[in-house]
């Protein structure tokens, strides 16, 4: 879907479908026959009917895990913002390319195909701090490109982001949706020190009063905020919904990025699960915000997809278990 | 090793060999020239350095992981405190062997090689609230068999049980390890009611009271209480700090099982990381008492070794970025 206007957007993001209500007491009621104490499984039997539920199967499948990375660049970094020069977003694009980022031993580990989208690299957004960070077509084009991304054939969905600068994005567009002061969202990314830490909060303050206007609505707050790939990630999420694929969030961009579907509808993020909780400060507040618990928190704090897909492990631990075992009946295991 | 007496197992389990400081230290200066922002894989790369300090080399493998299951039976039934029948312990041995546990699917999902000792699960240990679970030839047996069940050519092992009983022994255990009201150590294991966590307590309670003599003494106490599963994960965890492989600590069970061996050596269990913590009441406060951080925390409490294996993928995850990803000189990233 290319989408034409952000009411074109606004639309297809509400109102949307709360998945296969029967699929997922199908998966439940199959988990209580299992040869296990009823419950034991934990939140290995939540993910079983969450995956039934979204895939739309009682007896959901892993065969295709798709993990989509966007890049791109961030005026922003012109207000000193973080610790590494813009240009290693374009060096990093080119180590995925040539398998050596995390990402690709992540997602190799996880069984996961892996694909990279550079959203103009070359071109970064505007400043957020003096100008909006894209127009709406161009916010729009971004978007446009994160749904194409997503294959109709997906089981599971991970998406990832790299772009030098776009933790400050990031907290910008949470102080945005979800209030506070950007003091309390801003940390320190990849590694600034504290006078790089002022130096984002004070970027977030400035970008969101010259931006005030827009801030209402969370399409236009992703448009003058940036960058492009939070705004791909944003319609790579919204794809997934659309396609019956559930999705695995990353950490606090990605989050971030995904957070103005649950604005557009309040189950616009009903299909996703936290990944992990990231050791970037504000990922925890922007979690726990929006309501989701997340499955793994390791301390990580890399972005591109990292923490997500190491979670698309945990996922298959619940679809192995909900596939393979044994009922009590079967296994002729007396019950309690 | 087939220990003949209280004393030679005493002594193996002390004044034990703290790992390869060098290959820790060449893995953590790997990892802070891999293309990432320092220490932002968080405790993946704390377990990169953790494999290789006890593993003995720099570039860690995993190419064998084993998962044992060991299997008792608990003459504490008789008291009361499991919402299961005691033939089931026997009868998920049978699952066990067909393929239809959780810890089947679990270990064929992270490529692990699982197998299962039964302990004479036939014969129950004695009733501690009568006698001692086990002489000490039927406790240095169990521990010898745990010991022998390792193998030399493991890369990282995980320990589980089963033993329909065997939170109320781990609870035992743990009281007279760490201390603290039978209350605040058990929990609803399979799924007791209040009246079978009372029943619990007040077994544990009667118990310690009974061998108030031996507890001092965390070899006598894990005699007296059992259970043989219980013995034989102590005996397994020793074995792998002798053969150089790292371990993954399940749960409440696991962990209480392997707990006298802290009490021996202060770094009795530092090659050991803990897998999860359990939903199991008594597991957090096991876990914070000996110092050991989890990695997982699914609400998972079935024990089988399910939690640990769920955690060697986060172990995978972590050797696969360690072995493949590209140092910034090879990519050409700019560094900060």
């Amino acid at each position: 879907m290319s989408f034409k206007s952000l009411d074109e957007l606004r639309s297809a993001g509400s109102g949307l479908q709360p998945g296969d209500d029967s699929a997922a007491a199908a998966a439940l009621a199959r988990q209580d026959t299992l040869t296990k104490p009823a419950g034991s499984l934990g939140r290995l039997e939540d993910i079983a009917a969450w995956l039934a539920r979204w895939q739309g199967r009682a007896m959901p499948r892993l065969d295709k895990v798709q993990v989509v990375v966007f890049a791109g660049s961030h005026g922003v970094t012109a207000q000193g913002v973080s610790a590494f020069p813009a240009e290693v977003t374009h060096q990093m694009v080119a180590n995925f390319s040539a398998g050596g980022a995390a990402i690709n031993q992540l997602s190799r580990a996880a069984g996961a195909e892996l694909s990279v989208v550079p959203l103009q690299v070359e071109r970064p957004t505007g400043d957020f701090t003096q100008q909006a960070a894209m127009d709406e077509a161009d916010f729009l084009a971004a978007v446009s490109a994160g749904y194409a991304s997503v294959d109709e054939d997906a089981d599971l969905a991970c998406f990832g982001e790299m772009g030098i600068g776009n933790t400050t994005t990031a907290a910008a567009l949470a102080a945005a949706l979800f209030g506070g002061e950007a003091a309390q969202w801003v940390g320190r990314g990849t590694g600034v020190d504290d006078a790089g830490l002022k130096r984002k909060a004070d970027a977030i303050a400035r970008g969101l009063a010259l931006h005030a206007g827009a801030l209402d609505d969370p399409l236009r707050a992703a448009a003058a905020l940036g960058g492009r790939e939070l705004a791909a990630i944003m319609g790579a999420t919204l794809a997934a919904r659309h396609k019956n694929i559930p999705v695995l969030l990353d950490g606090f961009v990605c989050t971030a990025a995904a957070a103005p579907l649950q604005k557009l509808d309040p189950t616009g993020l009903a299909h996703a699960l936290a990944g992990h909780v990231s050791a970037e400060a504000g990922h925890r507040r922007l979690l726990d915000a929006m309501g989701l618990p997340p499955l793994l928190d390791l301390g990580m704090r890399l972005g591109e997809g990292s923490g997500a897909a190491v979670a698309i492990s945990i996922v298959r631990a619940a679809l192995a278990c909900h596939s393979g075992m044994a009922s009590f009946a079967e296994a002729g295991v007396s019950e309690r």
